[in-house]
């Protein structure tokens, strides 16, 4: 039930389709990179498979196509950047750019921002840093749809948080994390699957915890990361408001039950406290602490340590964060990216409407 | 099984046993304040329960009372801080201090440290910056005593992050957690009462899941939060490693397996990479970002909306971060500390052999 698609020709679509709304030629191709970089990572949910969302949004006019995204106040190592309702997938980049700029100068660089639109993979912007000898740092809100441990109420999206640290010879630590026990993409796959979904993962409308993974679209809750009180959920649902509040309090965005969700057919809330959705990005030079060669002769010891540490039973080895999408990422740039039926066709019909190439399955 | 003493008369043994060691007097009492602050939230595990602890890591040579504490490496915005293998409740308010001094003029401040020795809790050096109406940010690496996803080995440690974050008339938002399911102190509750540990808490030596609680002692590890793979334990994982990283890799402490452990009874490892052990702190000025008053008038919405959310059937009220120990707070400033007869027969026998005052029981 898949089709396979070369990364080069689903990332033609993808601009092309983001160009065919009105984005300049640039921004599209900004957006279709930070886009695919979910594709190739193997975070399947959110990549092309969002495309047609990211129209939709357009369609019903919470998008800006052309948006003149800008500072609107700043330190020295600080900055809050309003996004004029554009695509998230082009606001992130550019505030990220000016983490990185400030970070040059003032060591660090530290970016809230307001008014954008979902941004895709968290880690995607994080590891912009790595190229400049920085910690790269990424967090957003998102649509509610995770309860605060004890809340029958969904007040918080899953918040991911991401930080891109870089090595000598070693790769890059990558974290990217939902700071939910699963993401939403695990549960609309056991959807599909028609499979049950482990317990601490949600809840349903009364608040109770359910196996049932399509009980939340009828009023039940993900869970914090940890799952239950017993388990930690406290930590999880701490962390999660620590996302929304960097992103939203700090900038000026929406942030709580506030946040406008991602799906466009579901309404957004009346007397919003802020403007769009908020993101929270960080760059720290490592040469700012300490000389870069010896932070990087460090990390390698510590990914050596760790990556060689005895396995459990039935386990070959101990991972390093980012290996999984690493290791994924170059699977998929040499024999392309499997797309689920349903997403494939959906994408054929995306590329009719917008009068654009679908392309050929590879092979 | 429990005698009261008024914070008055524990703040006064601690600062009598730190003068006695050959702390100065301001730093013994900031070490004083540190110390006492855990007793007050609630955190009985890391209050004057430690004082014997830290006293025998001065017996035991690893504890300067008389540190040169320094910044060795600085930009507009960051700091790294040599502890000069003094206290942590010394090294620790200096160096928040550094990056709130930062923070004052390049909008935030960050600072890493090394050689340095356990700082009591993270809440409290990131709730310093509230009163500058700044966010305050508190990590420390500790004694390996958590196994990553997967491993048997035990590599991390408990890893807390604490977030503070000032409000207008509401009290603040304060975050601090352990990166853990459990924290060590909750393990020790349990050995005490003879109780089992929930699944998900720790593994045993073969790093298999057990209930039993002192599974630690014999080779067993504390898990990351989330508890197991299925539960997104590598989150907890990833998070910790992020906290040994920004304290130590950044700052040239020991990272991992080789940071030392808190008890002078266990060994150093040989042929550390570092120095002691690493913290790593943040300070956020809120009007590098937007006016405090906007800020804080959101951050009151937060609140108020989350406090009042429809709690589960069972659950009086929905939590903020930091509500139970500014209770807890309350409670003790007035009522007195209650302290475990075992605790207090240590402190008595500790102050003797100090040469101070052991207070008398309230009441």
């Amino acid at each position: 039930m898949m089709a396979v698609f070369s990364y080069e020709s689903l990332h033609q679509l993808a601009l092309e389709v983001f160009v065919s709304i009105g984005c300049p030629e640039e921004q599209a191709l900004t957006a279709a990179d930070a886009l695919l970089s979910a594709d190739l990572r193997g975070v399947d949910s959110h990549g092309v498979a969002r495309l047609s969302g990211y129209v939709r949004l357009w369609e019903n006019g919470r998008v800006n196509p052309r948006p003149q995204i800008r500072i609107v106040h700043e330190t020295p190592s600080t900055a809050v950047v309003d996004g004029d309702s554009g695509l998230g997938l082009v606001v992130a980049p550019f505030a990220m750019g000016v983490a990185i700029q400030k970070a040059a100068t003032a060591g660090t660089g530290w970016v809230s921002t307001c008014n954008s639109n979902h941004y895709g993979i968290a880690g995607y912007h994080a590891m912009r840093a790595l190229a400049h000898d920085m910690i790269g740092l990424s967090m957003t809100n998102a649509s509610p749809l995770v309860a605060p441990t004890f809340s029958i109420e969904r007040l918080l999206g899953t918040n991911p948080i991401a930080v891109a640290i870089p090595a000598g010879a070693e790769p890059p630590f990558v974290a990217d994390l939902a700071t939910t026990t699963a993401a939403n993409g695990k549960l609309e796959i056991l959807q599909r699957k028609g499979a049950e979904a482990p317990s601490g993962w949600i809840q349903d409308a009364e608040g109770r915890g359910t196996n049932d993974p399509s009980a939340t679209a009828r009023g039940g809750a993900l869970l914090p990361l940890g799952g239950d009180r017993e388990h930690g959920s406290h930590k999880g649902y701490a962390l999660g408001a620590v996302v929304d509040i960097f992103s939203a309090v700090l900038s000026g965005a929406n942030y709580g039950p506030w946040v406008p969700p991602f799906v466009a057919f579901l309404p957004v809330a009346p007397d919003l406290p802020g403007k769009g959705i908020g993101h929270f990005f960080g760059a720290m030079r490592v040469d700012a602490f300490r000389p870069a060669a010896d932070f990087k002769a460090n990390m390698d010891q510590w990914i050596r340590r760790f990556r060689s540490a005895r396995p459990v039973e039935g386990q070959e080895r101990v991972l390093i964060p980012g290996d999984p999408e690493r290791e994924m990422e170059g699977i998929r740039r040499s024999s392309g990216i499997p797309v689920v039926d349903a997403v494939a066709a959906d994408l054929e019909a995306l590329a009719r409407k917008r009068g654009v190439n679908f392309p050929a399955t590879m092979g």
